[in-house]
């Protein structure tokens, strides 16, 4: 199996938020931002395992600053770590008015893991990851310790 | 501030799944139900708190099984653990097909945490939890090391 | 053919209500409501007869009170009256603002007839009803009633 | 108060129906066909009106032929008995085919009920109808005895 | 193959706009507008064609005046000049407000380009167009006259 | 008036294509690629003008390759004149299959063309553009070409 660099699936979503997006309080709903994460972090897998894929799990989806209606919103996924059959891809979500000179706010970030699926919808091998940096490999080493942790966890049910 | 027991702020969504929520395999979008848990888990926590509540983050959003175009799908929300201005909440997503005699399966679960805000938007106390049956209190339990372990991070950066 | 409860397909959507599915004066748009209304019969038709079904008319639909962005919206479906290929099935919805002690407050009533369909589209039996209360009982010849009424209009026309 | 005819508030809403408004079975869902004669009846009124209206009730409305996603749907509205603050406006739906030299079918006829609303929300009185062909007599003799059945049944609650 | 006259095509969609097609500054989203537009201009020349058809381009679209949510918008097509394969369609979007007796006012024109296409999706023959009016008659002079600058301009490509 | 570079505002929107925006023939709805472009060409003219904006008109969108749902759709937008309260902006679409090793191809392009609106609604001056290369100059050139064109135009009604 080949192995691939982070860089070459790395994927940006980007869209501006319309009244259509809002929750009853008048700010985007966060199920929109979800969505858009979701979304984000499959186009990455796809692009990483030239397959289709299944989204199995979502980590540490944290909410820092609101998102307003006609602000544009900016998601970022990039792969984390990978096992045989699945990818951990982390989502940044950052927010920028463009009427403003403030550079891009970060809004949300989130762990999603994915499994590659052949055409007969059974899970299949993906490429490793080629790391690059240093800051790449602390990063899988801390998706492995938490790819580890769940496997247990099942296999403790 | 007064206690309050769990099942007086249980909640339920449901509905049917529509083409228009497809993802581009055709089965319903991920996205789609997670907007539909975190409105789930809100109602709950407004339910407890009589305020308006903001979403903090999302931990351990598991998907077993797909959800498809035409299912009845219900979303059941119960709050599992709270803090001074914070609340816990657990979704569980079941899915049924109307014309089969089998009972709903469960397709998805995950924790979302809510903060309760007063009328100026600043986080305000929310009531006590009443825990009235082991599986209560063991659920709360859980929810406490979660939000210890989450506190305990954020303090170290 | 078998006979079953009103109880067994009772159904409830529900869901809060967006900015999304607001008409110009802001409230939430009528047809929005009739949308949810039409699947939630539906539901409780599909649940009944275990086929699929095809809504037929719809009667003495009323609005009682308005319903606000932000609301959470419970509709409500159970059968009143079958035919040999046709239920006639009643909605009531009810509407709950999340953050007030209130109880709901019906919103719309209605009477939804679906006709059941078999694999090849065509109109199948349903099971009857076996009636439990003397609520159930009037509801029933009511419904009785209205169907008579409509299928000699056709037979006049 | 001055009168007006029926051809000056007659309406017209037509769109071409797109999968996002099919129902599970594939076909266009009868709510969005609900919502389309909802607003278009909404515009006759507001135009015999020249005020905000709000939906009363609607009854007999009755699904003559299937929809299907791509065609063209065209709903009618004209005004067909005014109460004092109320008016009655038949809805017509006909579907066509584009790609077809067929003419349009009726598709689905409803009778929607408004109440017309001065600016501080409260029922306001409306122009009368200038009857002009006996056919428009007969369909308002037959709306006065619906409203007279309805007022008499409020009345007994 | 047979003429065909411009009045046979003659299409209008019309609809009230909601607050779900507005844009972050609250008037109706400009694309939705468009959307309509190309919709409409497809219903006539589908109507003229009788086959399915796609879009080729378009051109000249300018916004005379904003459009409020809560507006009654007109859209209506005619063909203008037609091709071997091609038809060029006129669009006129007006708004109304349905409680002023103020008419109807002009807020976009545009002209869409269509091909037709057969049930192989290959490109086929549309019927002539018959002018009946001086104005048809220079209105078609000027379609030509685009039609051939661009099939010169991607000549030269 | 300080001068800005392309670059400066140079934008992209990026989005997966989902069932629900599909036409009746199963590809995307060219409407909904036409608001796609409105965005992404109105996010480059409010990073410019710094200010809000409105569409004034929409020249040359020609659509090269259809869009199926399921692809990655990416809207570049880049400013190629201004006059002294106007911004013209291409936009490029560009389709990539995420499974496929293809590289991204043109869908569509167009010109769209937006004033700058101070908080009073009124047209307001925009920066001057410093161009960079030839084909910026180049392209301004065009663009200015069809800026004198269409206002010529106008004066001559």
């Amino acid at each position: 199996m080949r192995e691939k660099r982070i860089a070459e699936s790395r994927s940006v979503l980007s869209d501006v938020m319309l009244p259509s997006q809002a929750n009853p309080a008048g700010n985007v709903h966060g199920g929109e931002i979800m969505k858009m994460m979701d979304t984000c972090t499959s186009v990455a897998a796809m692009r990483h395992a030239k397959s289709n894929v299944v989204t199995a799990r979502v980590d540490e989806l944290v909410f820092y600053n609101p998102i307003f209606v006609g602000q544009l919103v900016i998601c970022e996924a990039e792969l984390v770590f990978v096992g045989r059959t699945s990818m951990e891809v982390k989502a940044t979500v950052k927010v920028e008015d463009m009427t403003c000179e403030d550079s891009a706010k970060i809004a949300l970030t989130a762990f999603f893991t994915f499994v590659a699926l052949d055409c007969n919808q059974k899970p299949c091998e993906v490429p490793r990851l080629k790391l690059e940096t240093p800051e790449e490999e602390l990063a899988f080493k801390k998706g492995e310790k938490r790819y580890l942790y769940h496997k247990r966890k099942r296999e403790d049910i």
